[in-house]
């Protein structure tokens, strides 16, 4: 009965460029992207971001079984952008997102990458460096396990020298971290540079939307609403990611296993990530303020933060808030990290590691200020 | 014993800017913008948007009693910016901004546009002509009733042409529209103007943010969730605009006094109005379709939809979504619509206008896209 | 790799009970109650209200596809209960309760009642007294339309004369009503039988528990909080009850069909239906309280209250509140109903009518208080 | 301009009672109940409860500054009770609750005492045993620190023996537990019985309804909702309810003082306390399952679960969950509870340990299944 109006589409106009060219980028003005798996939450806020990057262009979304669908079928909100979603792989495009199931886009980088194009993988495809990790923790044999080890972690704070200008080299791969290791790392990392971290317990927080767009019966409103729970108790797939960089940062850090336990908290963003640090000797207030000021004083997605952050003062940025505390009645260390998981723990990080592959200022196309209240 | 951290602040670089001059603003590359009441909602809303417009900057924030305080006080998601409270009045600016309960604002803009500034009254000091409205629905006598008549209702989907190139006239006055009439008077304004409303109930949907920041105690978390009611029985201070700006486009609509009824829903932000009409005519489905059409083809900010919109599909955006169905069954037509009350509700709104009264581009400042899911 | 261990139920003792015989129970301590349907969120309710009923007992629990699961499998709070659901149609019961999609009881209704069962059917198929609603308004041909007459609609509050002692009578079916009648209804009665209703807006607000169980794309958290909107636009199935059930009160009312506009708001309980009444003639305050003291004075459920109410201030319990006013201004007559859609809106109004039919005490098993904050 | 409708109070019968007299009642039939402070959250709930218990009756409902305000002015989902507000102390009742601030009841208790009334303090001026204590985590000297050694501390599952009868004995006060000391003891008691706890970090999260009633800036909706954050970092008070009783059952667990860091999430009801345990000695699951079947076979409000339950689970009842994990790659043990922090953390508490002073069956009153969704 419902009448069907057509929609008349706003497309509101970018905000304006330089169109001077970069090394990376030869002559073009913009990079053309194309995003594969653009109807799910990343691939969502892919467009978001990259619709209004003032270096990029979008060229292509792809979604299986959507062939010419408005971008409004899947993302409502992005109607007005006009965009159509298509079966079809892009093609002709300088660098491209793969939002996908784990095991699927390691199937199709190998051809990517010959053709020089970028990859930026959003799934855990690309993230662990050893093999073996991938049957351990995903169940399944790495299809290409030659290019594991020269895949970046897009984690820009820790690897921003590997990504940057990265679009110039072969095979160029990003994989993108998840959204638990991000505000995990950026929490810890300060400390596990100057090897601090002894004993660890990880007790991390994260609204609905981590969990992506399927429906499931736990998912709906009435399940989540006014309830909390952990889940991935006895080893969450992200452990392997933070054991990873954690001993990249120390190799003695890596002696213990990580204990990390995530919860489901009723939001739809967000995610806090709680790091109680038996450290390997006893800190002061004061060192940890220097450690973390001096580690984060340049960083222009992270900001070191005097009072315990909520995940709201970051909603909707690239931005990450992080907290430490030396507790002297315990003799732990408390930090605290606190992200957007779908901006800074997933499409913004992607964005900001893009950035740097292409030699484009860091923060183009995240200058989003968060939304709060 | 909580350990205090300075707070490194991360000022992100701005959107790349065109510094043409506009006839309205002389020599000047940006607009300078004061901004009174910066410590609520709207406040907060007003720094977060004019922070990243490329074309003003915001020279004052002033806030009772926080004189000095970093802004990080009172919008902790705001702390980067590095902006810092001031008790003093804002002087030396070219527009200001006033938050401000009602009543408060009238008192000051006498004194402000007499110094050439031109002033967007976010409150409703501004939005009603008749001086005898003010005592009835706001229980105060309007201190500068010889204003009202120059002041524009900024609104501009009906006032573009007033409100264009405003800041070189005098007075330069505009009050903004409140959230609920925005919504309603968007989905009503095609019938209105071809005469076509005759009963009219509106019943309307808001976030709790509507209310403001003042901490109340029916306002709590858990009061609030979980819970549907209604308010404002008997007469919202709103419907005096609602039937002023209805009667502007039709007077015989001014006839019949408007029903409308507010309701507060367990979310932050988003305003929905429900408008039932009883058409003083038979009119079809596909004729609505083409007045809506025709309506707002052009309009930067006003979609309209063919589905039934949510508030989400807007969230943190200066869009408007209407949905208008002829209902053969009941004879009524029903028209809805979507906004952010604290975007195109409020500060969004008043920097759109404020665009128009400087003559820069209508969508500068207000190009994020909806923040979803 | 989570370890499994097995639950220690814990079958917390049920309250006293008098074990005095009705007539309508015969020698029978306590009547003997079948679900079928029982994995949906009414079935659970159900579950959770007649576990403490004094005069019943569970005795089978019917899902189809989950032979032999405990309960905890779907209805994980109740798993302390230790029930476990059964694949076959329950048998030996004196009372069955039908939890199932429409055009599902009512293939299997004539064949209960032909033993002597009585039957709450908590789906539309026995609500409409007209064959010819069912193809109109729910798409299928009634399979017993000989069975509708008979029917009666178990508002206890309109219909309490035919409920009572029913379980004695031939055929006892019970067509249970639908949430939006039920608050609408009791919102409506009292100026319905006064003949007082001309025209009719209907504007509710509905959690998203009535949308039942099943996930779907737009049920999830991450779809849902944070928004509002309108659904079931050109007609809801509820209007069809609702028209009858107004009709039933005061055949002019009937002359023109009701204009209602369900929608969804982010909560999991509760209903608000806000009805905006123009009166054939003009009201007072003083009259309409009379009216509404009176019509309700006895009801142990429907209470008339003073002030707005919230959804919450009935949430979990048997209750329905009213709030009635007349507006001088335009002259309209608002009324207001709120409940908790499964309780008052479905289980717990099963159970009122159940009693009812048995004789027993019509609150008996509905006396707990409503749950807030 | 809102009509207002006096309330048809409708009060439904109570659930049949038991008469018969306890030893420690005398001669009459139901207890006569007061409560102190009944206008805030856990008043509310006390009252919720009481109402309806079938061996209790309240008598008196204290509230400052509110005297003969009825109480649907404070609780409006209470108001069919008819209960009214006083303002002078309860007398001749049998046993008082005290829902007040912390330094408040511990002047009130020994004349209450002195007239051998029962006290059941909701607050913590009488769980801690070392007068020391008082200053150090609360800040007040406490005014009768020769009571604080027969007070007993009123969690049944500890200190049932203790409880039993002690109505009939002088001094009787019971200081009941705290929310995150009763989700977190419930949850390390069989592994502290056992001295298996060597180090220890607690996470703990809560529904907001745990900061009690008043209006604070950071309670509103609009802070709360789509948010997260820790709080009470270095020290929340709890920590000496938590270390207090785990070294009552197992002296060498206090050796170390007790991680313990609290977080607000957004729902307004439960507690998760997540314990991640280093044990003593390696402890493999099926030991665990055997310990906990054990410990909690006989509790009536205690569940061990097999899967990891959520908050929702228990909403509104006073059951707790019990989920206990060894995990092989860490050498921990993960043990995570969850309560109703207004029930089973403190109405349902309460009322759980009144039965057991006044020899009542322990589930009196606490009937209620959870729920859900």
């Amino acid at each position: 009965m419902t009448g069907i109006v057509s929609v008349a589409m706003t497309r509101t106009a970018a905000v304006p460029v330089d169109d001077r060219s970069s090394p990376a980028l030869g002559d073009r003005a913009r990079i053309r992207v194309g995003i594969v798996g653009a109807t799910g939450y990343v691939g969502g806020e892919l467009i978001r971001l990259l619709e209004r990057h003032p270096r990029a262009r979008i060229v292509a979304l792809h979604g299986r079984e959507r062939d010419r669908e408005p971008i409004a079928s899947t993302h409502a909100h992005l109607g007005g952008t006009g965009h159509v979603i298509d079966a079809r792989m892009p093609t002709d495009v300088d660098v491209i997102f793969l939002a996908l199931p784990h095991g699927t886009s390691s199937t199709l980088v190998p051809d990517l990458v010959s053709h020089g194009t970028t990859v930026m993988d959003m799934g855990p495809d690309f993230r662990l460096r050893d093999p073996a990790d991938y049957p351990r923790w995903y169940g399944f044999e790495h299809p290409a396990p030659e290019l594991l080890a020269s895949a970046v972690y897009g984690l820009p704070e820790l690897h921003r020298a590997q990504l940057s200008g990265l679009a110039g080299r072969f095979p160029a791969i990003v994989g993108s971290p998840g959204c638990y290791p991000t505000a995990t790392l950026l929490a810890l990392a300060p400390l596990a540079r100057e090897g601090l971290i002894d004993d660890l317990v990880i007790d991390a927080k994260s609204g609905v939307s981590g969990a992506g767009r399927e429906p499931k019966p736990d998912m709906t409103y009435s399940e989540v609403n006014e309830s909390v729970k952990a889940y991935g108790i006895g080893g969450h797939r992200h452990v392997a990611e933070i054991e990873q960089e954690l001993a990249g940062m120390d190799a003695t850090a890596s002696a213990r296993p990580v204990d990390f336990l995530p919860h489901l908290v009723p939001m739809t963003r967000g995610i806090l990530s709680a790091c109680h640090v038996r450290p390997r000797r006893e800190v002061t207030q004061a060192e940890l303020d220097a450690l973390y000021r001096d580690a984060y004083a340049d960083e222009p997605f992270v900001e070191v933060v005097g009072t315990p952050p909520s995940t709201k003062q970051v909603l909707g940025s690239n931005h990450c808030r992080v907290h430490v505390t030396a507790d002297p009645r315990t003799g732990r260390v408390l930090v605290i990290g606190v992200i957007d998981n779908l901006v800074k723990g997933a499409a913004g990080q992607g964005v900001q590691a893009m950035n740097l592959c292409f030699d484009l200022p860091e923060e183009a196309g995240l200058e989003q200020l968060p939304l709060a209240p």
